[in-house]
């Protein structure tokens, strides 16, 4: 067996859901100080642009999907391998590193290989796709719980699992990667009981400048859409009803910059000052 | 009707789960500009000290819980007359905004009075409290959706609307303010027709110095914490066997501080550099 002098660390670390300020602090420190960054596809040029100037920048993934075309074992690997020459990795994932983002896989192989690695969590793009939409995710008077799905799968596949019937009865979903299947899914919600005028909205883009919001309902959300396969969320429930039209929230940043003195030392994790 | 010459802003910003460099980039922008932060009784001490020191703080809410003690309506109505009176104001609530936040109702309440307002997006405490106990919350074998649930109601109460037979269903389930209620739950999901050795956990005080992680199954997690009604989440699913014991997750920080040069320039929202 061999044995490394300086192990290496491994932080799967979610970049949040497209605008690049929307990484966590915690994400932006290991970023910058990374050795080696493996990145998603769909992560923002403005924050790849953040690691240092001499660090190893490798994309993985294919662009639209948060699903790497880049063999899932190929990256396992390298991961594996630069933390034994003893480097600091950072694995930049889009949204949350295990919402559907095979975290659980990269870090079941780091932990079978004695690897040292740490989960960053990220903004998931469930909540910042209806915050830039304005609608309130839950909301007291329609929605005690939300369910986040997959909607990669055809639905008709046998790759799809996803029991439709309990999915109908939820107050709330939201369907990731959902852009190829949106008619298809809202007709498997419809035919397991959910009402045809239960409201629906698909977000493109969410908190990016591109950022597009198509409202409807289940029964014509499908035909408002172009199914071109980019990367969108699907949303539905009572709570897409309730958005606020009022609010200006998403792509467009109004706050000037400012500056960040203490940044390092003030904001750590949980250690009294 | 009164005409405001210079209108403040809203800005409801998710603190993230707990460790204070879980709040993203954005959101300390906004905190660290802001002529007035109402905080959630929760919200890192470290983080609030982020503040301008000439900024008005005021703390709303109560422990334990992330819904107020300080009236729902008492929040709403400083939110619109600081606005009024031309402040930014930064309403910093507990992981995100708009998951079990009330933050739907405190929009519903800024675009009723006309107060311009933008939600940032927090990292929510369902991926935040799984990473840290090495749980990942989604996997392609075991979970292709998982529902985010409030715990907050007492499961035999006429405030609970939760349909248990769906959610025993669904492969994964997350409760937020699950404490109180953590044997009730696991005995209505039980009784829904879940299996009883589906593993559970209970994570308190996710991501902080104090974490703590109690796993078990749904006939004994009840009986293995206490109902001491502390913030917790409770975590149901086969996910919970997929956790990782040789992750270094959570409460405990191995990374050294760095310097931030360049982080109020470079990393902004989708704006070409």
């Amino acid at each position: 067996m061999a044995v490394f002098a300086t192990p290496g660390r491994v932080y799967l670390v979610g970049a949040g859901p497209g605008s690049p300020d929307l990484i966590t602090v915690r994400g932006l420190h290991i970023l910058r100080s990374a050795d080696v960054v493996l990145h998603d596809a769909l992560v923002a040029t403005d924050l790849i642009r953040e690691a240092r100037a001499d660090a190893a920048i490798i994309p993985v993934g294919k662009r639209g999907y948060c699903v790497g075309s880049t063999k899932q074992e190929t990256i396992n690997d390298a991961l594996v391998r630069f933390a034994r020459e003893g480097k600091s990795v950072c694995r930049l994932k889009c949204g949350d590193p295990c919402v559907f983002g095979r975290g659980g896989e990269e870090t079941e192989v780091l932990a079978a290989a004695g690897v040292p690695f740490e989960i960053v969590p990220g903004v998931t793009s469930a909540t910042a796709a209806t915050a830039a939409a304005g609608i309130p995710l839950t909301h007291r008077d329609v929605g005690q719980a939300v369910a986040l799905v997959t909607g990669h799968h055809d639905p008709d596949s046998p790759d799809c699992t996803l029991d439709w019937d309990a999915l109908a009865r939820l107050p709330g979903l939201v369907f990731y990667m959902a852009a190829r299947h949106v008619a298809k899914i809202a007709s498997k919600l419809s035919d397991s009981g959910m009402s045809p005028d239960t409201p629906a909205a698909v977000i493109e883009s969410a908190t990016l400048p591109a950022q597009r919001v198509v409202v409807g309902d289940l029964a014509d959300i499908g035909d408002r859409v172009e199914g071109d396969g980019g990367p969108a969320v699907l949303v539905v429930g009572e709570v897409v009803a309730r958005a606020n039209p009022g609010r200006e929230s998403g792509g467009v940043s109004k706050v000037e910059p400012i500056s960040t003195p203490g940044l390092a030392s003030g904001v750590r994790r949980g250690v009294p000052a």
